[in-house]
């Protein structure tokens, strides 16, 4: 008899997105003559650029010419765009980070998502809370966890809570955990570590043989002097940290997808006998053997973004997104909520008035302002009684948008 | 101390396709005036299409524009897609198989890999000897089976081999499986299954509960007319299978990357205390966690491959292929190898002579005719002494390769 994982069975509800895309949708149907403005999803609004798009079409051509066609490309990525990443994105900063560190592949929800298989399910994960719901979902889904209590929280994760009170900075856990997920700059509240703050992490990995999922989706729209955009900057940080970038948000690349994970050769992990193993080595047997390489005019594409003309278009678009964060976060203060991250992140983090939960919010503000946000307890139990807005979004709609939820009753 | 998934060090070596790579470039590099001619790894050749190639550059266009710009689409895929998969490849030829059951992907291997993932670890998994590595690496790594023998074996798969005297169709298991992976045109035999045989391992999987992962890669390159090209022909078959298909070597998108899964409502699998569940509906909750959807431009150019010119220039490129096929087989025959496949799939599947064993074959092929096959032996033990030649060449390549052989000592 074929048997589910059972795993499945734990996971709370559907998966955030397609909940609120369900909600918007009935509402919509529902609505015709309505304007929805979206700011809920954190999906980028802007065309691909043109030195970007000019690649695009360019590998397409190749792929279209017996001399130039390209079958099976290596499954972590053309050596091009591995050297364009290495190169721009670590080296020219000062972090020594080689191209053969470098994998790439179609999205860092896959990345952090699929790195769990690599680890045992004896491994106690650490996640905060709140934060992007993937990160729980396949710790849950690997076999990671127990059930879902009343609380929202899994038995066997390590939550840190990430509130008003420690300025959404979490504590070092009191449980030691084995793989440890931080965010920065933070989906969803906005906020940044400090380099101090990461150095205390990476201290912490390393007297604890743990290691750090590190997720650096963000790090684009940081536009503070100061602040860490790579856990690499931290000195030890490639024996105990695995990064997550992604072209998503950078370069408007979620619906052209491409990312890429950075596994250092010193990073290791351990068999229950206590032999060290590359961790590197063992994502690459999971990558090569379960994926099959990204479309190559989609790396064409994702190289040109290194380009002096594509860095010089692309960070036109992440300042547009910049100042739509600019123009929220000071309406919403203005109508009198609190509101946090949105400097040195596209996701502004509000707080509800009177305590209203975040799904009562959510459906206040589609209904009476037509806007949708995302429901804070949606990344988790401690996101209760707060709402983000993102900041992909159309300066017109933005503008509109302000005005509606300004006048909210 | 983070632990490694210890699966991962039962795998038997490396990935089959790497070490070919590793083994070639090792030639390559010390014989730089050699021509070596690929023939091992089953990569396409031939351009994209005209039709497909114009959807291609229609739809990196789309991305340069903020008005048709597209972001995160439905990780499912496009209905236009799943729309047009479904009416052609299936309800044209009379199966019933609606755009609801189709999940569209970024390959077949990434799909065949992470089915298991749905799948508790207490399953029994059949898999064919010889055959596809992915199915027998994709289990281990899941932790659906004990150590590997000194056989090649892995303790826990149920091994159906398929030999010369069974003319490369296996019987049935003598032992219980719960997933059945079953490949047909087969990689790397290039045998077919009739109607009557697929009625078979229906029929066994509604009688045992079991269900079979039906990988379809080589449909198109069926020629002779009776044989199914989906095991959706076979009355009953939705309650009991999945299937998997790909535009990579149908319409040459090894590079390119899509293919799709079809999931019929009807087919369910259970929990321990016996409740059934929606095997969709499980996969849909995997794939809208880890996995983002296929780039848009590239879904546009799968749609392209249904369109009437799609269609024919499509034809026209599989028959090149199956004339290489043709060619093949009859030199390779002349030569006193006893040959296998290359009627219905685009594999020729070659006996070795005086028992010369797989990977000394193909050091000799290597070596002293450049050219470069697929070990028998790494498709699993009963393949040993046998030897994969792949027709995704050029005809010219073709030809010179078969004389090259021929003239082996």
């Amino acid at each position: 008899m074929a048997l589910i994982n059972e795993n499945y069975l734990k996971l709370k509800a559907g998966y955030l997105f397609p909940e609120i895309g369900r909600r918007v949708k009935e509402f919509a149907d529902a609505n015709p003559d309505k304007k929805v403005i979206r700011m809920g999803i954190g999906d980028v609004t802007q065309p691909l650029t043109p030195t970007v798009l000019k690649a695009f079409h360019d590998g397409v051509e190749e792929m279209g010419a017996a001399a130039t066609f390209r079958g099976y490309g290596p499954e972590q990525g053309y050596d091009f765009l591995r050297e364009a990443i290495a190169k721009n994105a670590y080296q020219a900063n000062g972090i020594d980070i080689k191209a053969d560190d470098i994998i790439v592949s179609d999205g860092s929800k896959c990345d952090t998502g699929n790195i769990q298989e690599i680890f045992g399910s004896d491994n106690k994960i650490a996640i905060c809370d709140p934060v992007y719901p993937v990160y729980a979902d396949t710790t849950v889904m690997s076999g990671k966890t127990g059930e879902c209590a009343t609380n929202g929280y899994y038995s066997g994760i390590i939550y840190m809570p990430c509130t008003d009170a420690n300025g959404f900075i979490p504590d070092l856990p009191s449980e030691r955990p084995d793989l440890i997920f931080l965010c920065y700059p933070n989906n969803p509240t906005g906020t940044v570590a400090s380099k101090e703050e990461l150095a205390k992490w990476v201290k912490y990995a390393k007297e604890n043989n743990s290691i750090i999922l590190f997720d650096a989706a963000y790090e684009a729209f940081i536009t503070e002097a100061g602040i860490p955009r790579s856990i690499y900057e931290i000195e030890g940080a490639k024996e105990v940290a695995i990064e997550f970038r992604s072209f998503s948000k950078t370069a408007g690349f979620t619906g052209t997808r491409c990312a890429f994970v950075v596994i250092p050769e010193e990073l290791k992990a351990f068999d229950k006998a206590g032999n060290a193993h590359s961790v590197k080595k063992l994502w690459l047997r999971r990558h090569t053997t379960k994926f099959n390489g990204v479309s190559y005019p989609v790396q064409k594409a994702a190289a040109a973004v290194y380009s002096a003309e594509g860095q010089k278009e692309v960070n036109e678009v992440v300042a547009y997104y910049m100042e739509n964060a600019r123009i929220m976060r000071e309406s919403l203060s203005a109508a009198g909520y609190p509101v946090f991250g949105g400097v040195n992140a596209p996701y502004i983090w509000v707080k509800t008035k009177g305590g209203m939960k975040s799904w009562d919010f959510f459906d206040k503000v589609l209904n009476e302002a037509n806007v949708v946000g995302t429901p804070g307890s949606g990344f988790g139990p401690a996101g209760e009684g707060y709402f983000r807005f993102s900041a992909f979004a159309d300066r017109a709609s933005v503008i509109e948008a302000m005005e509606r939820v300004k006048n909210l009753s």
